[in-house]
């Protein structure tokens, strides 16, 4: 009997695609690398596909297509774009798809593999936040698993194992509060690219970093749990925990809190989604209470961290407001990555994106691939106007 | 259809004792108080009686029961010594039954109370501490379920909802550290009584008090630990956390730990143990997270707790050890609390009896009678033989 599971991983070359390959290295006997795609590390993906030979990969550009091929030489099959993506979520010899892809570009390959029914290790959280509904449908239509990688939302289900939904009083997010935690709001205008991209606990890429250093990747993980968890914003609290050390709670209406914890390294929650409901031993650093020495906790600072409080905003308003919030967001960090706008302009992009917005409630993806196409429009000519770089 | 649980409270007046009626006492559709018993505390066992309306009770002392035959008129039933707690616990009008007498008195009610069919909710840790192979066989052969109300076992056993037995690496069972978590250890022969009394987290019986000062409680909670979740003592670690609001670890073998966190309130683990597996909603305090502000960890000092050390080691040496641990620890409590040895010498008492001594394996109840008894001889003489008070 052939126990192996056949692995799509989207977004290969990425922090998360490289700890799942570190993963899967580990358990040769049970995870078949099917499938790999990369953005454009075509150098990163040329050695991954020598190490784990997948049957095929994807990039997103025609030229790194062609530069593969010729380096392949016929042994893997290169496909393209996001039509290729949505090909190898979808094919006969997948059994489980990594969405490790970045931002809004998620949605449609992680739709397209539900849809085909197979189970989803979800590290792409932009994907709930957009489409919340439509994904959470599809995964009761097609009856898949819908397994979170982020350590927040792994660490929930991890809380969660075992008890009844109905007993569930709040989750409890932590949040590390990013590099600028203890830093007057009123410096903020000086905060540089460099100063966002030093994260205090994790290596991750620069689009989640960024999100990060605004707390608005919290502001996402709150609306992801919202949808993985089915639970109202009102039941959904963060707390600051700068030693990330507690990776999240759940509190039961019994008045018990469970948490999880652990050393900070992604490949824990990542073999969880992976070997769910199986915990095969792994070596990674264990905590080391001695050395722990102390655990703090905060309440989040919501007039300082302007973009949490926009999450929690958009969560409020329902339907495509969240849409709305992300593909705002994913333009702000663009910009302040390209040195266009200043850290503190993010917010600025992200609310008037949000101020009069009336949300579509039922969207269906059309409507939200639109949506989403309109605020990113409205999101470059607001940027344009703003006079801060 | 009758949902009520009928239970019976062995020790009510105690600590555990009063608050498991707190907790009866907020689910009146759930539970029927149907026996109670009470040491020597008749005005609290009468009040009791007023409040929960017992079909019976029982107290150690004739002379108490003739006192108390008096004050009930007739109206509830009157049962005295040992042989009374074993009758209540057995009933079959009981269905479960909560063991929170104080040391070694609880092995033999409790062991009926399974013996008899009935599921158990143990505050006692010392059955498990004499009795653990005993216990754990009747419990599996009559097919009860046996519950922890210790806040650390209760930690435990919400850890491992859900979890497999053979996923554990470790079970992290955290301690206050007690009064002298910071006292030099030359300074322990200074130790009063009133010094021992006052602990800086939980508010108890006089027995648990003093064990949680020398850490014998929690060695006591290893030993007991070993028994209800079937693992050596290797597998079993103690951290020092003064704040008390991780009640208890589990860590997996895949690098994930669990922890059940809360405000230090015994009715969360009681209500657990009795309303098991629901966790209906009760308003205890919860953790408020900015309030927090920290929490640490250290490992213990087996040096200066030589209790804890002695614990390990009667758990290493194997089958009557832990009798003997135990009923030498019991006898060195007493002496100290009426002043007659000091609290240096509680250890010295308890290695005393553990010295040469031949472990019996596979012991029946008898032995342990047997043994528990001539240990407290045997400890009483070298009590004397102290010079120290």
């Amino acid at each position: 009997m052939n126990l192996q599971k056949n692995i799509a991983i989207l977004g290969s070359t990425g922090s998360i695609g490289r700890s799942t390959l570190d993963v899967i290295a580990r358990f040769p006997d049970r995870f078949r690398v099917s499938y790999l795609t990369a953005h454009r590390n075509v150098d990163l993906l040329r050695e991954q596909i020598e190490r784990f030979k997948p049957r095929g990969v994807v990039v997103l550009e025609n030229c790194h297509a062609s530069v593969l091929k010729k380096l392949v030489n016929g042994a893997t099959e290169v496909l393209v774009g996001e039509e290729g993506l949505c090909e190898v979520a979808t094919r006969s010899d997948v059994d489980l798809v990594v969405s490790s892809l970045v931002g809004f570009a998620g949605l449609r390959p992680t739709l397209r593999a539900i849809e085909a029914g197979k189970d989803v290790a979800l590290a792409n959280k932009e994907t709930l936040v957009v489409g919340g509904e439509i994904i959470m449908n599809a995964v009761r239509k097609h009856d898949v698993r819908l397994l979170p990688v982020d350590s927040e939302h792994s660490a929930i289900l991890q809380c969660l194992r075992g008890e009844e939904h109905h007993h569930v009083e709040r989750l409890i997010l932590t949040a590390s509060g990013g590099p600028f935690r203890t830093l007057a709001k009123e410096q903020f205008h000086t905060i540089t690219v460099a100063d966002a991209l030093n994260h205090p606990t994790w290596r991750m890429g620069n689009k989640i970093t960024i999100d990060s250093a605004t707390l608005m990747n919290k502001g996402l993980e709150v609306i992801e749990a919202r949808w993985l968890f089915d639970l109202p914003a009102s039941q959904i609290h963060v707390v600051i925990h700068p030693q990330s050390i507690i990776h999240s709670m759940v509190e039961f209406r019994d008045g018990s809190t469970k948490a999880q914890l652990g050393f900070p390294d992604m490949k824990i929650p990542i073999q969880y989604a992976l070997m769910y409901p199986e915990r095969p031993h792994a070596p990674y650093r264990r905590l080391d209470f001695s050395a722990v020495q102390q655990m703090t906790f905060s309440e989040p600072d919501l007039e300082k961290f302007e973009c949490l409080a926009l999450a929690f905003k958009a969560l409020e308003m329902g339907g495509t407001a969240t849409t709305v919030l992300n593909a705002a967001n994913e333009v702000a960090v663009e910009k302040f990555l390209a040195g266009e706008i200043s850290f503190s302009s993010i917010p600025r992009l992200i609310e008037a994106a949000l101020a009069h917005y009336a949300p579509h409630h039922n969207a269906t993806f059309d409507d939200i691939v639109r949506i989403d196409a309109e605020t990113r429009q409205r999101s470059q000519q607001f940027a344009a106007t703003l006079q801060d770089k």
